[in-house]
């Protein structure tokens, strides 16, 4: 027998200030150790959350069509990087321009302004990029995600 | 002005029924769904909770010594795959091997029998390859992450 444990909660760590190309991502003070040794990656996976989300309706989203994929049949949401999903987490693979006195400047984040930053990972292409994984066609249509 | 929101909440989607290689996820019924068309893509990146960690003292941590990376320098959390972070949340990209009945049998997910499942996501290379992206030389040593 497993144990399902109870619903978890999240911290926020910091919050995107300025969306665009580059985001602007403010670390609040509490959490500013934690990007020591950060500037020596070149891209860093950003987890956000998405709060214009983060409500009973679009939580019980399973299955969508990807509006901006012409092509794309309706999917599970779990096949998909739709914003409407059981838990409002978004992830962004960023190139790290500048970090400086706890604020991060971004490439590459689909994140709103006043979006809730939840954790940074160092990408690391060793576990991380996988160049050749096979997708469907739809997904080479539109936006990367 | 922006406005900080509250902490979030994270609801399970499904369980790691067995850890290894593969590792078997089980996806919840109520949200089996979301799964469809998943196995047209051949990798997934799992979110998963790190519950060994859910409590105040692993979560306060900021910096670590990556002890697994030989001749690795005291990082922040943020700049490392450490387990011990503000929001217990790991992330792995993984191969689909197979996709039956809400489970998931996958190779290359480093969690623990008995964690639970936040989300799934295509792994789109478009989007999360970044092959030439720059790391300190510490991760080179050891395993990926």
């Amino acid at each position: 027998m497993i144990n399902i444990p109870k619903p978890g909660t999240v911290r926020f760590i910091g919050i995107v200030e300025d969306a665009g190309e580059p985001s602007r991502i403010r670390i609040f003070p509490e959490c500013c150790d934690g990007l020591q040794h950060l500037h020596r990656f070149s891209h860093v996976i950003i987890l956000y959350w998405l709060h214009l989300r983060d409500n009973e309706e679009e939580r019980s989203v399973l299955q969508v069509a990807p509006r901006r994929h012409p092509g794309a049949p309706q999917v599970g949401v779990f096949a998909s990087r739709s914003p409407s999903r059981p838990n409002p987490i978004g992830l962004c693979v960023t190139e790290l321009i500048e970090l400086q006195n706890c604020i991060l400047r971004v490439r590459g984040l689909d994140a709103h302004r006043g979006s809730p930053i939840i954790d940074l990972k160092p990408y690391i292409p060793r576990a991380d990029s996988v160049p050749d994984a096979k997708v469907p066609d739809w997904t080479s249509h539109g936006p990367p995600t």
